[in-house]
């Protein structure tokens, strides 16, 4: 029982507390927390390293999280902690005792290498509300995308409320992010052709063929996609509205497109 | 200047604060809140009946609330507020200085004439979170459905959350609401064929005809659509997924099947 902590002022556990709550910290240890079997066993299937578990004995048992420890095949510090503290770090009211610390991975759009010849990518410039990412990565692992891109991202990844609006999904998908420079040169280099959802010089987004290397970009609600971005796409393309007000969620107007180029590739993988 | 109001204790601001706070208010007095000049015109064209104006002659002045006032024909009551109500009272960061006091409408079912013989229609069973609820609206919206239908509803419809969300397409949708008896025997009588979102029994919904009357039908993310509702389905329909979690937002899933139908109706009103 060497590695029980008992006290709210134990070093890790303000450590832990700071990864929660700060993305600066986050951002300098390369480091971010999870909670909950469901939530790591798809982290550890999302090939993320996980570096220590800690666990609240009265949710949760030593055998239970051992057993967890062992589907990862390195090794892993267990940590028992109190109900008090596991209270203080969790940040569900239907908790299941169990939080990782995991290692961010490096999104770096240079590192993406694209899994298909023929990729179906979405592009999420500047999104900032942490339940519309959630749901754009809902979305995209429902569509099984090649890879969700965010250009010139606003707020960090492993926000736990990204991480639990995703309900997971944040672990299935391939992300990368970048500068729009950056995510715009990736797709040239790829030859994928670049669909903007905008109004300017636009076309009803369900006359193209997107059979083909396709970037659906999606912008924010506010002021849509920048100009450097739109200098530079093959077409853009609008949902037709009629209605009075004519302004859709980001994620919802996203899944629209994502599904139309779905529908015309059969829903085939 | 008799109707300026300087104390957080009066009377009028501790029953708008009511109003403001409790669902059971509300329904009980069949009134609400809106804020904003934006939300306020848009209450107005779409029917309802505006009783008091409440405005922050620091944020807005005497002749603007008048001109606001004027597009109503009907008398309007106009108190001034101190910017201390007025913080006090209002929900938004940024706010446009005017509140004002609303007539709930009887959204009772069977109280609904369709405005068109060939509706398309958006049916949400027992919908729960605002967000989800104001992201619907938007869809519904920008598709001009003929009716959004909330069978079974869990939350106030003029809960300030979902006004909010809304961005004011509460007030340009015709809404309905009524228990899941009522809203599957109104869509009977009507004739209108009963698509459900739902895994049992399911064709890809892409594959069927929505040209002719249509519901489309989704339920809560945890538990679907009741078995009640599922007896009376036309036809189940599915979105086909190929991810991991294959769970998506229950407002994106329906934007996809609204604009499917929309589609195939060549994006008419």
């Amino acid at each position: 029982m060497q590695n029980q902590i008992k006290s709210l002022q134990n070093d890790k556990v303000k450590f832990l507390n700071q990864l929660k709550e700060k993305a600066r910290v986050r951002r300098r240890e390369k480091l971010f927390i999870i909670e909950g079997k469901r939530e790591i066993t798809l982290a550890i299937q999302g090939g993320y390293t996980i570096t220590q578990l800690y666990y609240c004995s009265s949710i949760i048992t030593y055998k239970e999280v051992s057993l967890l420890a062992k589907t990862y095949n390195n090794q892993i510090e267990l940590f028992e902690i109190t109900s008090e503290i596991y209270q203080k770090l969790a940040y569900r009211a239907t908790t299941e005792g169990v939080l990782a610390v995991v290692v961010s991975k490096n999104t770096d759009i240079n590192k993406l290498t694209l899994p298909s010849k023929n990729p179906l990518i979405l592009v999420a410039e500047a999104p900032e509300k942490p339940g519309n990412i959630g749901a754009l990565l809902r979305t995209a692992d429902a569509a099984q995308l090649d890879a969700v891109l965010i250009a010139n991202p606003k707020t960090d990844l492993y926000n736990p409320n990204i991480i639990r609006s995703s309900v997971g999904c944040l672990f299935t998908n391939t992300i990368a992010t970048g500068s729009t420079v950056d995510i715009v040169n990736f797709l040239k280099k790829e030859q994928v052709n670049i669909y903007g959802a905008a109004l300017q010089a636009s076309v009803n987004y369900n006359t193209l063929d997107y059979t083909k290397p396709t970037a659906i970009v999606v912008g924010t609600e506010a002021t849509g996609i920048s100009d450097l971005f739109l200098e530079n796409t093959t077409q853009n393309i609008i949902i037709p509205m009629n209605g009075v007000i004519d302004s859709m969620n980001v994620s919802v107007a996203a899944g629209i497109l994502i599904f139309e180029a779905k529908r015309q590739r059969g829903f085939t993988n």
